[in-house]
């Protein structure tokens, strides 16, 4: 397996600098030898590439590469937390929050966009579990906001 | 404690076959002890029994009985990821979402049914701790989505 | 560190008995050295002080009150399965589920309200990762809901 750093540079990706969180809290924590990150939203250098509910004025396509985008941001965070991505052994969890329309049903493509990027940088042990679910809205009105558990050694 | 699937056959249930998740990833990752499942709909046979919000044309009744199924579902992740059931030394966490038109409040009674089940089936190791929402829409326009943490030995 | 008793004494706080869940489970569950708590209310004395949505009939100050409230109540959850909150080495992972008008986008603010208590009360112990959302309705119409993982020794 290649070091994360070049799976990146291999795939054109860079991880963002730290966003900071919009509270009193952290961008991530360790337990044990999980790192449980917040909710992360997909700010590129600060700003929201889109806003609203999916359905409505964003496209499922534009929130998919945001879901993507929400990732680099996690993964930003799990190297905060944990120093470096090569520690990464497994991606546990994922669960992605759509701001939905309620009358769009296509969360799970939207979430795809975390999910393939996951197993583009970590391969196997970029499979997880995940959930996917439409909410009513999201923190500056973001279209996606996404969590990881993830497991290191 | 008589084995699971003596009690499974008890309650006249059967664990159904793995349903396919509808996107890049497995539906459960074990890490240490724990197993993570993936959010899980009611389907049975890959057909959804219901569809809609509950409070609208889904009844609470209705989405009682998709909560145990979604539980079904969850458990046959369960057994995917650590072999058997027997393992299960506790059923620690229940997430249901439900959704909902904003009028309706009733999402213990719906996930009462996730509830209800794992009791029956695992007996003390299948009292749990929970959280019931209600999001504006799921995926595939399913009525509620399960998902589970699950301690074995 | 002082007593966590001590804390919530100078700080004019007393933890609230423990609400009976509305189903199936209980308030929390202990799994390795990690407690999770069931979704938490902002009950007062067995009723809730506010229902209904965010940006709609409750001011986004109300609920960021529920929210400290709701973590008061996760506390007590806490106490209940570990004894004492002296136990506590880590508030690992806030989750605060907003029920929100599709048009409020201040979720981060209300959810503050259980983040900023929560470093009043554990110091730097209290420093957590944290999602928070906007959801379409929450049970018994409460505008607010907040579940814990809890790290103990």
């Amino acid at each position: 397996m290649p070091l994360i750093a070049d799976r990146l540079a291999i795939l054109g990706l860079e991880l963002p600098s730290l966003a900071t969180p919009a509270g009193a809290y952290i961008p991530a924590v360790v337990s044990g030898n999980l790192v449980f990150t917040s909710g992360q939203l997909p700010f590129v250098s600060g700003a929201l590439p889109a806003t609203g509910k999916v359905g409505g004025t964003v496209s499922p396509e534009d929130a998919k590469t945001c879901a993507a985008t929400s990732v680099l941001n996690a993964l930003a965070a799990v190297q905060f937390a944990i120093g470096s991505l090569d520690r990464v052994t497994r991606i546990v969890k994922v669960v992605g929050f759509v701001a939905s329309e309620p009358s769009f049903t296509g969360q799970p493509g939207v979430i795809n966009g975390a999910s393939e990027l996951l197993g583009e940088i970590f391969g196997d042990a970029g499979v997880h579990a995940r959930s996917a679910v439409g909410v009513a809205v999201l923190p500056l009105d973001s279209p996606v906001e996404v969590e990881l558990i993830v497991e290191f050694a």
